[in-house]
């Protein structure tokens, strides 16, 4: 292997890394980083994030419901969606991954600006067998595939089946990977046309709440809004 | 397993589906949809999504830079990142893949608003050994860890190696889920306190373009920014 061209010239060599600096940028070792320090690294660099609030049902039947920001799609054939939980503290998984691994269903909520207090309102740590749908004051809606419910009210609904679970690090900043088909899925008539096509959804209309590093969030409905052309 | 709860009272039992409404929601079966249809609904209900422009070499040393708005983050012990290339058309794989594939080093960098023209040039389909850097006038710099260069300008930059891909799928819609490790990471000094803090980077400063349905995008450091405490 060779390298792809020749340095910028104002870049000094990397020599020095790790934790040295080439130019107006900083380097950083995530090995000599707390785990603080690469959680604010990876929020403020990969931003703005989609939101997965994801319900799930444990074995037995209790529901859960909580949003995950490391979220995104695949693919298309099958729709294909990921998103992550963090392992749990002292060993404990999360409810949401648990349940999964004990019933291979959930659905990926996609909440509206107006949802956006509820939403955030279901990460708060409940003391086991309290309903975050009653907390958040949530009603839930019959699936059409899946067992867990859907959120009333939430502008799209994914209905999932697990294809598979890929877990990667250890302790409570695991990655797992939950890697799913959209089996089913629910759209806000009032976005589609009259004809219901899907290819008429609005990216202005649609919006999305998008997590950034911190507490702050961007509505994709919002006046950032810009476009531009796909090149040929 | 039972039901999460009963369904609100506007809403008709799921009979009839797939295909059929729920409320003021409409329903959908993927299986029955085109290729077109269904990244329509995916990319519009999913967004706004982060946007990964990934650096490569392949393993003869011709370098490929090309954005993709399938990615997030997984985890933070190790900082573990995900991206998904789509199959390319006629079982062709994407150069980003195959590169990866072949050398097990990639680079994410992330796009300044600044920047968003020239990333979306590098999505263009060029003639095989044509360099999209080059195309788009980019300039790379040495990385310190892997061999791929990193985009000059980009207010950060992901040096990762390959820990697993997950295909789901076939053809060109299917997902190729590449997840890898954070090993050296580059932050624009001006993102950063006098002492170089990660935990004093600010959202607001960061930004980040997220990628809606159709041609639209949002930079998270626009006027659209709002603020939410975090739960109890």
């Amino acid at each position: 292997m060779t390298s792809p061209a020749q340095p910028a010239a104002d870049d000094p060599s990397p020599e020095g890394f790790p934790s040295s600096e080439s130019g107006p940028t900083v380097a950083f070792d995530p090995r000599s980083l707390s785990a603080e320090e690469v959680y604010a690294l990876l929020t403020h660099a990969v931003a703005p994030r989609p939101i997965a609030w994801v319900s799930t049902l444990s074995g037995d039947g209790r529901p859960n419901l909580a949003p995950y920001s490391y979220f995104n799609v695949g693919g298309q054939n099958p729709p294909s969606v990921v998103f992550s939980p963090n392992g749990g503290g002292g060993g404990r998984e999360k409810d949401t991954l648990r349940n999964i691994r004990e019933t291979g269903e959930y659905v990926i909520n996609l909440a509206s600006r107006a949802q956006a207090a509820a939403m955030n309102a279901t990460a708060a740590d409940l003391p086991h067998g309290q309903s975050e749908w009653d907390a958040a004051g949530l009603s839930p809606r019959p699936s059409a595939v899946v067992r867990p419910g859907r959120v009333a009210g939430s502008p799209f609904a994914l209905e999932c089946r697990l294809f598979q679970i890929v877990s990667h690090g250890s302790g409570a900043g695991a990655a797992n990977y939950v890697i799913g088909e959209v089996v089913h899925a629910h759209v806000d008539r009032s976005l589609l046309n009259a004809a219901g096509e899907l290819t008429s959804l609005d990216s202005r209309a649609c919006g999305g709440l998008g997590r950034l590093g911190g507490d702050w969030y961007v509505d994709g409905r919002g006046d950032a809004l810009f476009q531009l052309d796909r090149p040929g």
